[in-house]
């Protein structure tokens, strides 16, 4: 393509929701300064979605309409596809492998269809020698794939781990600061548009999953392994539970967190897990408020690193798919130049088997909520030495509403195998009104 | 070059202090993970430093050994010199022209030099078809150049600022955290290694100074301007006046802080300013402690972006150099494939003059040492009043140990030109026993 230099790069655009609108608007806000950063002008040649009538609030006349949106792929006149349709298969899925068979680079947000096909898109890239990229897919605005990718590469990667979903960063941090219920704060946050009408994605860890197993490919340069990831969302937690928590020293927030361990055998252990984790106070995801998204890499050699911004909405995410475009705009130049999507080339990724959970060590929350009769607290007690798990700290507190009694404690430093033991000799005991809650506490 | 992929990317490191000692331990300990994510391996080849004696706690055997630093550029086998001498000056400055005459790529941790030279060394580097990087000469570890340069590439930035001197904000939150006065946490900084025997760069706000010219260049796209920051630095903050700051709802942080403005001559004008600042306790960096550094960009479509991690330390700034390295050696295939050091050529980086700052509105708090007599407070006040200076809250605290009394206020939004006014009208008076102090207060 080096014939090709000073010419525009031409983009094609498929799904014209706000991102597709956002990005048509940054490149044409933007327009001048992009050119002067990427020594060659963006060009938007043709643009495909659902419904050529809608009013998106930007003039789609300028740039050719295709109802089939795999038509954008076989169009001489495009050098790069721009997939912003969404969902892990289907169209989006089609249209990714199209594109990158007809030759086109690939650009895409859609962080689904990279947690379940990305290794197979990338590896039929690399060998076609196209660019295909995903900034936008990990936490909005934030340009943490290239963080790990480029400015931490120097690093094996100890931990990486963070807030990766805005509506439940926004809900737990209201839930805070307003002593509300889940259930109610989600009722409103979707009347605000921050919450889906169905949530399910968002709340049940499932958004934060897909973008966990994708940092942590990148960062441990490992295979993306989605299907291994440990989910569990924020639904069950209480605003009595940000209560303990904070009277505790710690505030409650959902953390994607990953590892990669070596063991015995060789095979590399991959530990993935999304849950609502206790975080103390003076840990600076502790201060993340809102719909913002924060990751920590821990390198090596460059210590703690942490990115923080807008983990949603069309500005931030066209930020980055628009710097991905920009990335393919200045370097590719030749087939050697393309770096590959996952830093490594897919073939030369780690295999790994999932970690086992048992023995890890940490502390961690309990939460039950017991009958009201005498003995029910010695019960608790007992099933707590007999799993081995020692108690740090115990707080019970008056009726719920439903005549429930809520006993809150923290464990100390043990292994996880404990809790789960000490919950499994609990199990079918009708002292408890219903199952405990476990929320692990980040380490520092 | 083609023909050296898969070959070995040779360097030559010239300084072997902390950093330099960094580098090869870094590049040692993460060889194998190196390889993975260059496609290539980085082979040292040659070293030089002043003592060849000295012993550096890393095996020099393996390198070359030159006593001329500037007879590394001029090794065949050298495709790299990586600079870690320091000074804006001397010999730093000779081997990076050296280097480059010489077609090698350069490497530098050299934020004095970037600041002052930085423009000329990016001009000839262009001219000569070799890539320069300097991502450890800004906030240490943190890979924030990158990430204003190619993150968010896609954006006009509005603002970019952020804690950029890790000795000045381990002091302040030092003296935040004990209430002990500046001078005490001082000496003991420097006994522990976290501040310079002479600490005039660091604490009067020079250090700083350079990396935020750096990162205004990069940001804006604008020519870097060194010379017009103005460059106040953290001597004059007392404990008494971060205990004022603390029970207003802010701390006390040194912030660089840099925006482009338009104007009606249509030269852009440029603000730098690095000084102590009230930082607003629910804005990020209100909790940066210790040595961390932060940098903010704020984006037109991204919104604010945020990095933080270590600022300074041989282990992040080797980090950062080695990220450099691999950049280069990933990409640097041909002439056409070299990214500007400041992201666009130097040729078409604006010119700019500096902003005037009368104009600038915002809120401040001031605070002076004044004669516990009568009639003193009046004249403070009237002094306000003749210059326009409108006042939110005012703090008088009992005597001092020389007898002076303590006034702090902070004002209302209102133009800064009108602070200089009201205290033009207090200069010279014997009711002040020393010089006010203006702190700005950032805005969100």
């Amino acid at each position: 393509m080096s014939e090709t230099t000073k010419q525009p790069l031409r983009l094609a655009l498929a799904g014209l929701g706000t991102v597709g609108a956002g990005v048509i608007r940054l490149i044409e806000t933007n327009a001048a300064l992009i050119e002067r950063r990427c020594g060659r002008p963006l060009r938007i040649v043709a643009v495909s979605a659902r419904d050529r009538g809608k009013d998106r609030g930007v003039d789609l006349t300028p740039y050719a309409w295709e109802d089939d949106m795999t038509a954008l792929s076989a169009r001489d006149d495009v050098d790069v596809v721009v997939e912003l349709v969404g969902g892990s298969d289907g169209p989006a899925l089609t249209l990714a492998r199209k594109a990158i068979a007809d030759g086109k680079a690939f650009v895409t947000a859609n962080k689904a269809m990279i947690a379940h096909h990305g290794l197979g898109l990338a590896r039929v890239a690399e060998s076609a020698g196209v660019p295909m990229r995903f900034e936008a897919a990990v936490a909005g605005g934030i340009p943490v794939i290239k963080g790990l990718r480029e400015g931490a590469a120097a690093n094996e990667i100890e931990r990486v781990y963070g807030i990766l979903n805005g509506t439940c960063n926004y809900i737990l941090s209201t839930m805070e600061d307003t002593g509300r219920d889940f259930a109610d704060v989600l009722s409103e946050a979707q009347a605000m548009g921050f919450a889906e009408a169905d949530p399910t994605f968002d709340i049940d860890g499932i958004d934060a999953a897909h973008k966990l197993s994708i940092l942590a490919s990148i960062a441990f340069g490992t295979q993306l392994d989605f299907s291994s990831v440990d989910a569990v969302g924020i639904r069950r937690v209480l605003a009595a539970d940000i209560a303990q928590a904070e009277s505790l020293g710690y505030v409650i927030r959902l953390i994607g967190m990953a590892r990669v361990e070596g063991s015995e055998d060789g095979k590399k252990r991959l530990f993935q897990r999304v849950h609502p984790y206790l975080v103390p106070k003076n840990h600076p995801l502790a201060h993340v408020d809102g719909a913002t998204n924060a990751v920590v890499a821990e390198g090596n050699f460059s210590g703690r690193l942490l990115f923080q911004g807008a983990g949603a909405g069309d500005g931030p995410t066209a930020s980055a798919v628009v710097a991905d475009i920009i990335d393919i705009a200045r370097h590719w130049e030749s087939e050697n130049e393309i770096d590959p999507a996952f830093s490594i080339p897919v073939g030369e990724l780690d295999a790994t088997v999932p970690a086992q959970t048992g023995d890890r060590v940490g502390k961690a929350y309990l939460r039950f909520m017991v009958a009201d009769r005498p003995g029910v607290l010695a019960e608790l007690a007992a099933a707590m030495r007999d799993g081995g798990v020692s108690i740090e700290s115990l707080i019970q507190k008056g009726e719920g509403s439903d005549g429930a009694v809520m006993v809150a404690m923290v464990t100390h430093e043990g292994e996880e195998g404990c809790v789960v033991k000490a919950l499994d000799l609990l199990a079918g005991s009708d002292s408890l009104t219903e199952p405990p809650l476990v929320m692990h506490i980040l380490k520092q």
